[in-house]
């Protein structure tokens, strides 16, 4: 029998927020109550996603007895709080990348979730859920490219910035490529079971510190440009390289390994086994997203999709269907957050100081951090 | 009045030279002699592209009288010895890059070519003659991207091993992707204008140790996968991807400034100045080589083409054409072979040590090290 959906409380109002409060009554969920730090963004958002309550006030959406899931997209200082008092209520939790602004943060997030079990504590990295990467993943495991040598991830975009000063110019608010953009990819890279980062090198660089609107003081200061290397548990090496000072979102992963190699263009894949003489196209993102003429187009489109599939995985837990053994949909838990926060730190670290740096995670009793576990909550 | 163009004598058989000779003789040159150290070898390209004399004794070909132009593309531990040689007697030199194993051999190279400065001493960086990259040079001198940020060129291609193992497997033979890759790149960033590398770092990475062909004691020790970063004296950074696990040949360079970006993408230019909505391109290369059948096939596109357009250069020059005060050819002479040693050495010692490391040139006394001096060889 399928169960009653959760009532659903979002905190934030970035672009992802109009995309993903649609997609959510789309599939079912009733979308409360909206908050946001100010009021009239609140206001607007309410509007123009027909969400009958609107506050600034934190506990007026936590506290509330029609939301059971709460829904964090709000700037990353904000992410820690909001999960932790949620999860003492009770309340079921969703929280946008990077989840807190730093590993202390992000402990008190796994610490809170682990003293609630029973709750849904997840971090929004949605880009697992994409149809490529879960079958890139699947032929891996299947030795498409055979023992796997390196990964190398390249994400060219236009700035993140917006047009006026705000979180997201600050490196120390959570704002910058390896933040925002990075921290999704690191999350891929478990996710496809290349292990853990063990030592990390990073060059950070703020290319573009002034706008037309923002200068004076009030420099950009998070990163533009990330160039980060990843050596993993296994031996394998990681690179990604992210501009965010060109046009447009690009984002291609290419896996090599002795006998061939998967590259994910955006939401495709594409392979050659070695000796073969062409690539093979292994899935083609076709999806038509025209079936609701309110989903938001601000988003990247693999984020957009991600999101509208971390969707489905929360429609399907929360009625009761059993995920398969097999199950191809696995969430990031608050413990991974904690580890890709670790992997920033030392990042950002090996940025400062030029060199490698090993990455450390702090441990928490109890919390085997980065392995997800479908026990852990209902 | 039209000078007669030298006589050419070519050492190597590997891929460039079958497309380099058809060529050379397309423009006029008369090719009188090949060198291989291995006699079958030498006869049979000596057969193939017809070429009267072929020899495995360097002196056969330096000592002709109908030679006065050498054209190295042997393995690098001969582009000292033969270079030297040659310029002793009086001949001129055109070098494959890297221009011997190291900085002392390409010092000896220098030092011979400022003894007899009547003579041209070049080094075979072909890719500077592209037109899209005279066009590009052109743009960032005429301000099309404001201040130059970031200068990021990614290439990737099949691998460079031959069948059977030899030199290209050998990196203290020469071999790898940053020794016969990179180093063009790196000659393509001072032909940029970019200025010189100051510090450098490197991970130079042999995925692949083994093939079909090639295993046992004699594994491949060149690197295959080479992620580089050079910090420019003028302070911009470049980054630098090469991964040869791949296949087929592409090479994307982008120029990022306060401005706006240029994309190089093979022999292509496209272009965005900030605030405009699309891309345009600036050249497109749509040139036709079918003119002669005979031009091989075996290098890729923007190599074959670079070389192609260096020979018309060289018959320019031979032919007594004065060279445009705005030229937008500039050859790279052995000063600049050597500036390249200089930044391929550093980076090995960056890869060692996982430190960035300072470059630093041999200097000779007289040798102005980088910078082309149009006076130096009639």
């Amino acid at each position: 029998m399928a169960l009653a959906l959760p009532g659903v409380g979002v905190f934030g109002t970035c672009p992802a927020v109009y995309t993903l409060v649609p997609v959510l009554r789309d599939k079912g969920f009733l979308v409360q109550a909206i908050w946001s730090g100010r009021k009239q963004d609140a206001e607007a958002a309410a509007s123009k996603l027909c969400i009958p309550f609107f506050t600034t006030q934190i506990d007026d959406v936590v506290l509330r007895k029609d939301v059971d899931l709460i829904i964090i997209f709000t700037p990353p200082s904000l992410h820690s709080q909001i999960s932790v008092k949620a999860l003492r209520i009770g309340k079921h939790v969703v929280c946008d990348r990077p989840g807190g602004l730093n590993q202390t943060e992000s402990l008190r997030m796994v610490r809170a979730a682990a003293y609630y079990p029973t709750l849904l504590a997840m971090m929004a990295f949605s880009l697992r859920f994409l149809p490529n990467m879960s079958l890139m993943k699947k032929l891996i495991k299947e030795n498409y490219v055979g023992q796997i040598t390196l990964c190398d991830i390249r994400i060219v975009c236009e700035s993140m910035l917006e047009r006026k000063y705000s979180w997201l110019c600050d490196s120390a608010m959570g704002g910058g490529a390896l933040s925002l953009l990075g921290s999704n990819v690191i999350d891929l890279l478990h996710y496809l079971g290349f292990g853990k980062a063990v030592r990390v090198h990073a060059n950070l660089r703020t290319l573009i510190p002034t706008t037309d609107n923002i200068g004076g003081i009030r420099q950009v200061s998070s990163d533009d440009l990330a160039v980060l290397q990843l050596q993993l548990a296994g031996g394998t090496l990681v690179t990604v390289f992210i501009n965010s000072d060109m046009a447009g979102f690009s984002q291609d992963i290419v896996v090599c390994g002795t006998d061939g190699y998967l590259v994910a263009q955006g939401g495709d894949l594409k392979g050659r086994k070695t000796r073969e003489l062409r690539d093979e196209v292994l899935y083609l993102d076709v999806e038509d997203f025209n079936s609701s003429e309110s989903f938001s187009s601000a988003l990247p489109r693999i984020h957009m999709k991600g999101l509208m599939r971390m969707v489905s995985f929360l429609r399907d837990r929360f009625s009761g269907v059993e995920p398969q053994t097999d199950s191809i949909y696995e969430p990031a838990l608050f413990d991974q957050g904690l580890y890709i926060q670790s992997v920033i730190e030392a990042m950002r670290k090996s940025s400062e100081t030029r060199q490698w740096v090993k990455v450390v995670t702090s441990q928490e009793e109890g919390s085997d951090s980065g392995e997800t576990s479908w026990s852990s909550y209902a």
